[in-house]
Formats: structure tokens, sequence, C-alpha cells
């Protein structure tokens, strides 16, 4: 079976190039997590639990207090960049800033700090990149609530090293549009539910997307298309016509806020709401988020992507977003993560979970 | 081997019923074909010719004049529409109209008129519901052109009885808007390419259609979308777009007019032509066409519908549209014909061809 080597996982840059060419496509993360787990497993301080493909290991020490560190193993399609490449002080490749980097943290530190400061709590879990019916944690936080327990969470997604409070909702949403079929040398006796469709990118296109501060926090909404399909064939005139939308939302809207905002700026159409998961409010006045603020010195700002901290919020457990990737170069063809910052986040979240 | 009886082959409506039974979507016409060969073969005094999925009936009676009868076995997709149902005097089903009650009038009349008024050829022809390039007519005229030797041609596609002259133009392009990804989270660091083809559909919607009077048909173009697709992921901002529009323009257009239009109309834009075929002007003046007209005692119009008369046109032989269906139920789900259409065709061109 294929493992990481100790030299690998002792070295957190190393590590996050041997997560990166695991190749892990949302729903093939059966590898990825064999391997995770294997590591896990051979550190001999963790309690080790394996549910599909989601991996909690933990320390018991009973210190009292405890955190949990989570990231996910998948990624977006391979776009022509895996294996990692490193030039200098980049890692390119998939993954390397959502968030594999992330994840090697985690997991260089769960194998390698065997005396924390607070008891800690490591998941690792599948589906984060896809419909959040599927999402790992999603699941696990239904069946399994007791994995997540924790007095504070921090989830690795790419935060360039800021701490990100909170995170934006997301809503899918399909636009149908509908018509009448007709031999297109005769259009004028169908209905084109293509050309219905304009009405709605209209709409899009004239679409202002809100921002607003929460706790000092700026968050920053968008409305986009994700997908259009339609057409029956080259010499008919279409009668169907589906739009995908995305809704990126503050979350200082519920879900039912944001589906109502989406019927408005659509009335009059089809909606259809596909798939939603919650935002999750910044949260810094809570003691434990404002130590970990306190420890990284620096002011937190929001999370615009969408995170799972909304998981650990609607578990009661204060969660904050704290990585090494870039988010502005997650899903990109040209992701990377510049390899200082790797060790940086290493070094800081050792100072401050070890004693 | 499946064939058709004598008695069915004697009967242009059960033979038309019998031909849409076999299903035949455009690039599946083999089965089809060898029906109809065995029909045509099983007649003895027609010289029966194959080439792939076309065939070729002619009587060699040295009679001095000889008119040509053509029909494509293809239909659109199947769209829960066969096999053929009667109710009353109406066939429903797909091909009903386009064209297997036109195609069944000239396997009849090959079937059964051995001694006609003038030498006749039959062709009967596959992919003439798709791209012109796969077009059986089509490739035949440029590998065996003396196939399409004659000095009048009738394409049966449907007219609901009347003559329709000429044929209106088809020209099929693609329209490719690009964008930049980024994760959906923050869509203003990319560029969506869906909400750019927008544009394109306004303009589709504001287009207005021209009519042209020609010999005094008139004839009325159009311009639709036909197909549309884009998207990479539920939340990745999406870098291209392609919308195919479907421009059917009046024979007054050669097809380098047609492309200068649809690039002034989509100007600006990423245009590229990925299909064409000219039309066919009526040529009324021609004394063939006249007779025919003549004989059939009703004034022609215009034909709407691009058909393979433009091929018989190029080739420089007259040509008419002239069958049972009705155009304007082609290539829909309620697709039917009119029996009693069948049987005024089967017996109008008796009339006209029989001694």
């Amino acid at each position: 079976m294929e493992t990481l080597s100790a030299a690998t996982v002792a070295d957190p840059v190393e590590l996050t190039r041997a997560l990166v060419d695991i190749e892990s496509v949302s729903g093939d993360e059966e590898r990825i997590t064999d391997v995770v787990e294997a590591a896990l497993r051979g550190a001999g301080h963790l309690a080790v639990e394996r549910d599909g493909n989601v991996l909690l290991a933990r320390t018991e020490l009973g210190l009292g207090k405890r955190v949990a560190l989570a990231g996910h193993l998948d990624t977006v399609p391979i776009a022509d960049n895996v294996p990692a490449r490193i030039d200098g002080d980049v890692m390119w490749g998939c993954g390397t800033s959502d968030m594999k980097s992330g994840t090697a943290l985690a997991l260089h530190l769960a194998v390698t700090l065997a005396d924390p400061r607070y008891d800690l709590t490591y998941v690792f879990y599948d589906c984060e990149e896809i419909e959040a019916e599927r999402n790992g944690l999603n699941r696990i936080s239904r069946t399994r609530p007791e994995w997540l327990a924790a007095d504070f969470a921090i989830l690795l997604e790419p935060t360039y090293g800021e701490v990100e409070a909170g995170c934006q909702g997301t809503m899918r949403a399909s636009i149908t549009t509908t018509g009448v079929r007709a031999h297109a040398a005769r259009s004028w006796l169908g209905s084109n539910a293509i050309h219905a469709a304009g009405d709605a990118l209209d709409r899009l296109r004239r679409y202002e997307a809100r921002r607003v501060t929460i706790d000092g926090c700026e968050y920053r909404e968008g409305l986009n298309a994700v997908r259009i399909a339609g057409g029956v064939a080259g010499n008919v005139i279409p009668d169907e016509c589906v739009l995908d939308v995305n809704f990126r939302f503050a979350p200082d809207r519920s879900e039912a806020d944001a589906e109502a905002h989406l019927r408005e700026v659509f009335d009059g159409l089809d909606v259809t709401v596909t798939d939603s998961a919650p935002g999750a409010l910044p949260g810094l006045a809570d003691p434990a988020a404002a130590e970990f603020v306190a420890a990284i010195g620096r002011p937190a700002r929001a999370k615009l992507g969408w995170t799972d901290v909304a998981r650990f919020a609607a578990a009661g457990v204060p969660a904050l977003n704290y990585g090494p990737g870039d988010p502005n170069l997650a899903h990109k063809k040209d992701e990377r993560v510049e390899i200082p910052r790797i060790r940086t986040g290493a070094a800081a979240l050792r100072r401050w979970l070890g004693r």
C-alpha cells in the first residue's frame, strides 16, 4: 500500500506536494483517505476512526479544553495541473491552495504534535467541492455530531495566512425557460426557450451585488450563472433551456432570506433551488475566537467563500478560517501556494497549540 | 429479412405506416434502406443501385424525357411518437409529415407504375435532417452526379398538397463567448462567459426577420438559437459559452451574403460558420416547372424549409416540392399527416405520370 514516509510528514511542504500528487477530485477520495488514515494510525498517540472517506483523529489527554482542526481532501477537477511543480518559493498544482496545503498542516501537526496544550480533534473529509448534500462533514455533522464536539475550531481553508471570520452562504438554483418546438425553417410557429433565457441573463448582467460589514468584516455577495444548457437539434426551435446560478450571500441573510431574494431577482421566471448551505456570522466576540486572533496577532477579516465553518457554527462551535493558500487562486488553472506561507502557518499553529 | 408485403406497397397509407414504424433517426438508416431496396428490386421493371444508404431506381424505357422523384429516409429524433397511430383520418408519428408519407408515394409509384409516361428516376437517401456534409443526396451529387440527371425533379417534402417552389438557404454558426475562470465566491476576479452570451441572445430577441417576394412567392427568413452550452462546475465562473444559431435565408441571398449578414448581426462577437446550404430560386419560368404546376392546378407558393431541391437546382435540374405532409407539423412531438392527402397525392402523381 502507498504510504507517506516519516520525513514527508515531518515537512509540511513535502507533505503538501505528496497530497497534491494523489489525485482526489470530489467523489474519488478513497485513495487519499487510505494514505492519510495510515499516517494517522502510525502516529500512536491518536484515536482514529473512519466513516466512508471521513477520518477522525483525537488526542485523549483530559486537558479540559478541545480545539478542532479540519480540512477537506478533495479538489475541483484537474486542469492539466497535477503533479505539483515547485519553482523557487512557489508550488503549482491543483489543490495547492484549496486546500491541500492547509490539510497538510493539520496532518503534519496530528502526527508530530504528541504533547499539545489543548486536546485536539482532527477531521479530514470528502466531497467539499460539490453539492452540499454529499459533503462529508455535512454527513458526519448529522450522523456523528459528537465528532465535531470542541470548544473552538479552525478550518484550514485558504486565507493567505490571514484570520478569516465566518463565511458567506451559497445557494444554487435552476432557472428553466420553456417554449414550443418547431422546425427552424418556420420558427414563428414555435417559441424559442433559449431566447427566453436571455431575460434571465440580462438580469444577471444588471445585478448589483451587495456589500455588507458585520463585526468589522466586509462581506461581498455575488450572483452568477454557472451552467447553461438548451437545444434539441440543429434545425429545431428548442423548447427548454436550463440556467444554473450560484448565489453567494452575506451571513446576515438566512437561507430563507437568500431564496426570497433570488425569487425576487428572477420574478416571473421558473426558479428551483437545488442546493444551499447557510453562512456563518463572524462571531468575533467569542472568547475562544478572540484568543486565536490575538495569538496570530492580526485583525480578522471576512471569509467570502463558503466554508464548513458554517457546520461548526451550526453545531455551536465557534470557528475561524486560517490557511496558507491564496483564496483568489482557488479553482484556477494556475492554482499555486507560496511555500513560505506553509512554513509560517505550521510554525504559528505549533506555537499556539504546543506547550 | 424484414420485407414489405405487396399489399402494403400497393396502399400508400399502409406503406407510410410501415415506413414510420421502421425507426430511422439520422445516422441509423441501414435497416429502412435494406427494406426499401428489397421492395425496389422486387419490382422487376427497375434498375436499382445502392451506395451506402442511398438508393437509385430507374426505368430505362427510352421515353426521351426523364422525371426524378426523391425522398429522404431519415427523421429527427423520436419523441415518444413511434410506432404510428391511426385515429380516424389522421396518422400520428415521427416522420408521418417529414417525410415518410412523401417517401411512401415515391416508393409506391416506383413499384406499381411499370408503364409511365416519362422515364422515371427514384432517389431515396439518408441524413437529411442533420449537417449538410453528411446528407446522402449531397454526397451523391458530388460522387455520382449522373444519378441526379433528369429534365425535372419533384422532391416529396411536406407541402400539404401544395406546389412549393425553390427553397430557403440554411446556415449554422457558433457564437463563442469567453471569460476568465474564478471561484464563484470571488466572482469579481473572473469574467462570466455565460453572462457575456446574453448580448448575443439580446440581438436574437431584437432581430427582425426579413420577408421577400420572388416570382410571386413570399419567402420568410428566421434567425434562431438552436443550442447553448456553457459551464465548468457549480462553483466556478465559466470561461466559455457556445451558442449555436441557425439562419434560414431567402434564395435572393447567396451563402456568402448570408454569412456577411450573420457577421453584421453579431458584430464584435466570435462567429464561426459551421454548416451551410444554399437556397434555390423558385424558377417558375421553366417549362417543366410550369407543366407540373398546371397539372396540379394550383398556384405555386414559396418553400420556406430548406430542401434538397437546392441540390437539383445546383445540378441544373428544375425542381419543386410537393408532398402530403403539413410542414408546420414537421419535427414536432405531435407530428401527423392527414390520410386523405396521402391518397390525393398518390392519385395526382399517378394521373400526371401514368399513361
